[in-house]
């Protein structure tokens, strides 16, 4: 397995970190700025002085292509035709992004141009004049040299083509709205966007043909029509969700890919495992199904583990296979069922027995929603995250250590650093073990604190006793006790431990628990578990922090020792 | 697109085919005949004498080791070890299997290895001597070295050893039963199976990872867990069956599978497409479940297009995906949904829209259950081996110009010979477009004839009227009607096509509908197809004989035209 460091876990957030405004001015901006947007929307204008407060050279791509050219664009258009223009823009623009920052100001026309629009994700930041119709019409009435307007009603055509590009520019990394005030007032307006701007950090998780990325920072899922719709095949989308998470985030995950013209189609299922269900995913089906699918379409599944497998599982299936997007509303959810594509359901036979591997294409971690979530929940979430740094991070596991109290205080960019560290850690470890065949490691090591844990869930019926975080911070625990009692690693690291969980107010002694539980029965559980094998049951142990291993040795005796030591009856 | 000629497709069956008896004496075997079974079972014996009459040479494996090590093999067992006298075992065998045809007698433990398997699979024709245990029991007992043995009571030793060996022996080409007889009388009903045994036909389907064969030939049925042990990971499956191919099939599969040791579960849907459902998967995956399966389990779906679709999709979800063996019985499953991967249930939405792509292990073609069919069955399989020689293989259509009389009476060689090629045809299609991504070639052309075939079959509401090849018959004469009309390929190509169709005694006019039927409510049917495109709709149509593509520019008008000629009402 692929060691995973902190530092490589946050390299991807130096640039534009939310912190860093609050240390002093920006730093002059590390890529190129494009400015976009129709004709009219004052894009020379505000870019020349854009440039000149950043201190940065400014290029108007139609000038550069004049130049190239010999011409004006209106000559262009008329001897050589639009293809033509569309063409020398997409080689100006190329080259200018090459370059050192700078303002640049593109033609109306330059991001419709897919290939413009990949290379400026790439290499720029995005910035979308977005002017009032009637205001441009007024700007652009009576001026020449505009070829798209010869001859022609400005705002007929204006309409039209705001229609057919607005929700292109809408995949612009920053979105300003202008209004009639002079130049000056809207340049400080972009610039001050500019500042506050933070693009995502992105941390990819390597399957080959099919790797995507984890999109982690805040108000991601206000512009999900920007982050994902160069990497859909359509602009037509599933939204799936529970009635929980729809009151609270479908409307900002609405706007945000009705911005970008996508047109949706709603399943809502009640909250809770239930809709972890066949009649559930039924529902999901026959609703988008009804609602007009083809196979250009997306499954967006926004919500916690159970809408994200449930919606996972619908587009699995769905003609046979749609693109999925993930959008995770939970920490546990953010850090954990986002990364490796499983996706199921639960049959009365058992948990997770029907599914798929559908790896997502894109997976969209909003940090802001989690500041809205109850500190337990929060708590119960950490627990993954610690889990990954002692399974085989140790920068991480210490890092948790320093950060957990401002962490559980919700401080964004906290929870942001973390859910990239948590996020990297499990994409490494899947990235080597999609299908979980690996038996000495790989995704198996990722069950560190299960065995106990899935005992506890089992003997509490999943009856809200327990969150998953919270059996599984107990398992960790438990898992460490038994590595110390089996003379694996130290009694100090258990207890260092134990007590970091305990300081994080999770459950770290089955003290925790409303009522006494019987070894016996928890053993009992343990042995019907999934991970059984031949009979013997298999245990994620540890040799130290970050030193986890699969044990299938583990005699029965030993654990009933320990559990009996740590207060359950006979 | 690869170009598949017959004389591709029927180069794996050049090796004992059916019809070779009929010629004459059988030739000299091609391959080494390596003879197994437990201690006592007459291997030498019988080895000897066989390989005299069939003019070979014989060699004992165990005496080969002897000369090689120098020692008895009770003495390599007693100085070495069992791990060391394996271990000379497997290569002997292997370098023996590597030489000329010969005759070969293994000890009785040389096939229990895995890699020994594996290369008389590759390498030889292995017969299993299978004893009744008294005979056994008679003829070890008071004997000499045999290591096993020492010290023991035969009769339990040999009674344990056929337990853990005769599901492994069961893996040979040919089971021959011996009695007490003389060893001459046996070798004579050796010598007689090897003359009868047809090894089957081999397809690959070239999927990289995912690469299978379809086997075809007589009998497989029974022989089930011989061909498919290897290629999975457990041996326990859920047998997915309708009720009427229960009654007529399962028997054969349960025995072929029980004989290699496996275990089945059983899951029985009533018959009818009424069974490619949300319900029917309920069942199938609730009986899977409840019987107790784990990720090394295989489900098997015996019967047509409706089980086979409805078990891949079970294997497709069950535990995230188990491996999947198909066997088809009906012509049309052999030659169609055989190949390809594509499995799923219908909706009240509409057919085939929930599902998954899931590449069997193995698909067993049976060609003696094709003998029961009634003739129509039959010929509707027809049209669609038809359509492959169609679509891209002339020498197919030509083949079956000439041998369409003899398939459709049902005679066994000529069946195999058209399944074999039009599996090879759809394998070729497959291996260059998985997925169906292919927007201008790939597997779309094999939906030559389904625009028209799809529009009768909703206007007849799948009532009974048309079978599906039968509504695909009528599709090509259509399709290649059309061509005609835009010029594409001459009439007489069409004429050709029409009447072979008719010859068959498949529809090849609309007068074989039951009544006449609207050119205009045909239309709105093709509106409706999956394969509308951006509101066109999507035809394949030909240039030729073997020379079909996907058209997106026909003009409705062209298509009314053609029906109305072809006696549509308005």
């Amino acid at each position: 397995m692929k060691t995973v460091t902190m530092k490589r876990c946050t390299a991807g957030s130096t640039e534009g970190s939310a912190q860093a405004a609050a240390h002093g001015p920006p730093p002059p901006p590390a890529r190129p700025i494009l400015l976009i947007g129709l004709m009219g929307a004052g894009k020379s204008a505000i870019g020349k002085r854009l440039a000149a407060r950043l201190g940065l050279g400014f290029h108007d791509a139609d000038a550069e292509i004049e130049q190239a050219a010999g011409m004006t664009v209106a000559e262009i258009f008329a001897r050589l035709g639009e293809a033509a223009f569309r063409d020398g823009e997409r080689r100006v623009i190329a080259r200018l992004l090459a370059g050192p920052p700078m303002v640049i100001a593109a033609g109306g026309g330059a991001f419709m141009d897919a290939a413009t629009r990949a290379v400026a994700r790439r290499h720029a930041t995005t910035i979308w004049l977005r002017v009032p119709l009637p205001i441009l019409v007024r700007r652009v009435s009576g001026r020449e040299g505009r070829p798209l307007l010869a001859g022609k009603d400005p705002a007929a055509v204006l309409s039209r083509l705001s229609q057919l590009r607005n929700p292109i520019y809408a995949e612009a990394d920053i979105i300003v709205d202008c209004t009639d005030e002079p130049a000056d007032g809207t340049t400080s307006r972009v610039q001050a966007a500019l500042a506050q701007h933070t693009p995502p950090q992105r941390v990819p998780v390597e399957l080959d043909a099919r790797r995507y990325e984890v999109l982690i920072g805040p108000g991601l899922i206000g512009r999900a029509g920007a982050h994902a719709a160069s990497l859909l095949r359509g602009r037509r989308a599933v939204l799936v969700a529970d009635r929980t998470v729809a009151g609270l985030c479908l409307p900002a995950l609405r706007q945000g890919l009705a911005e970008t013209g996508f047109e949706c189609i709603e399943a809502i299922v009640p909250a809770g495992e239930a809709s972890k269900s066949l009649p559930a995913l039924e529902q999901v089906l026959r609703a988008a199904l009804s609602g007009g699918i083809d196979r250009r379409t997306a499954v967006f599944g926004i919500g916690g583990g159970v809408v994200g497998d449930l919606a996972g599982f619908a587009a699995a299936v769905l003609l046979r296979g749609l693109d999925f997007v993930q959008v995770p509303t939970t920490l546990l959810a953010q850090v954990d069922s986002s990364v490796g594509g499983k996706t199921g359901i639960n049959m009365p036979e058992g948990k997770n027995l029907v599914g798929a591997f559908h790896q997502p294409k894109l997976v969209l971690a909003d940090t802001l929603v989690l500041a809205s979530l109850p500190r337990r929940e929060l708590a119960a979430g950490y627990a993954e995250i610690f889990k990954a740094g002692l399974i085989g991070d140790p920068a991480l596991a210490r890092w948790c250590e320093a950060n957990a109290p401002r962490l559980l205080a919700a401080d964004p960019a906290t929870l942001a650093e973390a859910v990239a560290a948590a996020v990297a850690f499990k994409a490494a470890v899947v990235a080597a073990d999609e299908f979980e065949r690996d038996p000495e490691g790989g995704r198996a090591l990722l069950n560190l604190g299960h065995t106990f844990a899935h005992a506890f869930e089992a003997e509490f019926a999943f009856d809200g006793t327990l969150l998953h975080g919270e059996a599984v911070a107990l398992g960790l625990c438990l898992a460490f006790a038994l590595s110390a009692r089996l003379g694996l690693c130290s009694e100090g690291v258990a207890a260092w431990v134990q007590a970091h969980i305990a300081a994080a107010g999770l459950p770290a002694t089955l003290a925790f628990l409303p009522r006494p539980v019987s070894a016996a029965r928890l053993i009992g559980h343990m042995r019907k578990d999934k991970k059984v094998r031949d009979g013997r049951m298999v245990f994620i142990l540890a040799r130290g922090i970050g030193q986890a291993f699969v044990a299938t040795d583990v005699e029965e005796q030993a654990v009933r020792a320990l559990l009996l030591d740590e207060g359950c009856t006979d």
